[in-house]
């Protein structure tokens, strides 16, 4: 059950979660040059995410704003240009605490390195890191959606992919990077971190084996 | 001589090995989203094993458990669904006194590239670094079984290609990761850097000259 | 308004982030074998620049100093070799305020993968990253000079470069490195890891598909 | 002028600089599973030197000892299997103040991937960390001898090869590693990074553009 105020408390803990996973997602390389952004779930109408433009390395607490879910800032802060893709998912599904987005490069190479519109993972143990998969005999569908700096219209496409009830623990932008999310601030660094390794996986395969 | 009965500064002991080679593990990137799971023997009958779940860079001693060697849960916790596969081996050898296993990328990827049944490695200075080998001129041979959600029969194979007594520091597990063990925490532990280094010299061969 | 003279303060404030930003790059491997080197922009007629051949993961106060923008050391020191290559930038441009220079590995591959004298930038979200840069709809061009020890006569041919105003951030030496630059450090640093990124995408497309 | 006779404070600046290098050069993963040795001259007949087996990321001072230059040990420890390949460089020239030995990924997949016995870096400017290098346009030959576990013999081909006076800063042992030296240990650490770094040029350049 999701709460209806968030508590002064609520947000202290939303900050230190969302500094703690930038600095481990900026010590492997996944949010170059101030790119990426971060948030949590507040309650049923306010998330706290990173503002625009800082380091990921360096984060503290006045780095952390409160938006609601339409993207409107509760302070006087630039949230980051890509606030409603974080805002649209908590409007849409209350079981969505926390969400995470960043720029990694083998996300943005494997959007690149395909013209398809989503990208099929199969067979891997690790399918288990995804919630609700409980064997490697499993395969699921990354949508892949074009770039755009209409980030309204692109926030509109992902709900609508979504609307389809597909399993879905995240998606990629091509030639941008990757937005996962989860219950919590762990299940979604937990899908952030399968996704990583399975997209590794499949890029090493065609450095390998040649693209198929 | 092995213990048969251990005391709580034995299991102290164990708990700061498990949590100090789980970081540096961690650290080198092979645990994955919370995978990985690591043990060390307590006496002839007990093992201290890792939780099922947690961040592999972030445990704490309320995330090992004692468990007998049929798996059996010695707290009200839950271990990781692959227990047997680190019990098995305390049962079938008096002489392993810890067991690593990881989803490293490599490990996962070599099994993936080959359809054979085992994977030879051959040549290699680093070799040495498997107990009982003195010289380069060596091959040893790294079985890879297929994977499963069921764990006891593959605990099984695995003692049952064991009691062959070919000469054995470790296995991969196709698209899931790789196990290895040693006398104790310190040679499994270089049982592990040298299987991933020797499985990552392998595939940068592909990388370079195709695959054999 | 760049000021006239600057005070102690400012130096004191230029050395930490030099030493800082060293430490990063360091961690990141960019700086190998005691190589690379970085200023800041003091006033209107010196910067701090770090002196030559010092481990960049172990710079201290002492390995900083001052030049006037003709690369004159104002200390009994000695200077980086390549210290006009900074200088002649401050001395063009008084919108630029830090200039750092990386042998990083990628950099230099790149320089020599192509004889062309330029590599081109396109379609990436990333590009947002340089100043000035409002859609992943642009390309840039990074001008590659052919290396030389005449480190003056290379000064001359970058200013001839950038006087031609084609919007530029930084530029590769072959077989040798790259330079960039921004208002401030945390600009330079920006820049740096968005050609670091931008340019490591390149050489794994190059990886996969083969050499354009 | 080298010392006749070192000082116990000689031992202990000898020992805190291998331990120093030890821990930077095992956290770029270039000493995996314990491998690896390291050594400082102390004076005219006595090096410093890694005891054999240890874990090259946690040396304690008790881990160093010291042997002279035929390798007979000074206390009851046992030296690296590999001492006089380190003592005979010492004995051989006495500008020489430290060496390294690695088993890093690169120096042993080159070694593998050419069958000529020795391998030529042409054209980097990164040449110029080696001392007595001033140009880019330089050329240096790295030999590759044969992996043996007659160490005494390969101790003495490596005399024979340094006795024609061709310029070496290294060299390597096939499918084993790699062996530096400098003046002093800041020295040997410089080429150790440089050689490093150049032959991973050589290999990703393999890796893009096909095996020469």
């Amino acid at each position: 059950m999701v709460k209806l105020i968030y508590s002064p408390l609520d947000l202290d803990i939303a900050s230190n979660n969302i500094i703690e996973t930038a600095n481990f997602l900026h010590s492997k390389g996944w949010t170059p040059a101030t790119s990426s952004n971060f948030s949590q779930r507040l309650d049923n109408s306010y998330c706290a995410i990173t503002v625009s433009g800082k380091d990921k390395g360096r984060l503290t607490s006045d780095d952390i704003m409160v938006v609601d879910f339409e993207g409107k800032p509760q302070h006087d802060k630039k949230p980051s240009a890509e606030t409603l893709l974080h805002t649209s998912l908590y409007a849409l599904d209350e079981s969505i605490g926390a969400v995470l987005h960043t720029h990694s490069l083998n996300s943005n190479l494997l959007s690149i390195l395909t013209e398809n519109s989503s990208w099929r993972l199969e067979g891997y143990e690790l399918l288990k890191a995804f919630s609700g998969i409980a064997t490697h005999e499993s395969a699921i569908n990354v949508p892949i959606f074009a770039n755009t700096q209409d980030i309204a219209t692109l926030a509109d496409k992902v709900i609508e992919y979504l609307h389809q009830n597909i399993p879905c623990w995240g998606y990629l932008i091509r030639g941008h990077g990757i937005y996962t999310w989860g219950r919590d601030m762990a299940s979604a660094l937990r899908h952030l971190e399968a996704m990583e390794y399975l997209i590794q996986c499949e890029l090493e395969i065609m450095r390998i084996r040649g693209k198929k």
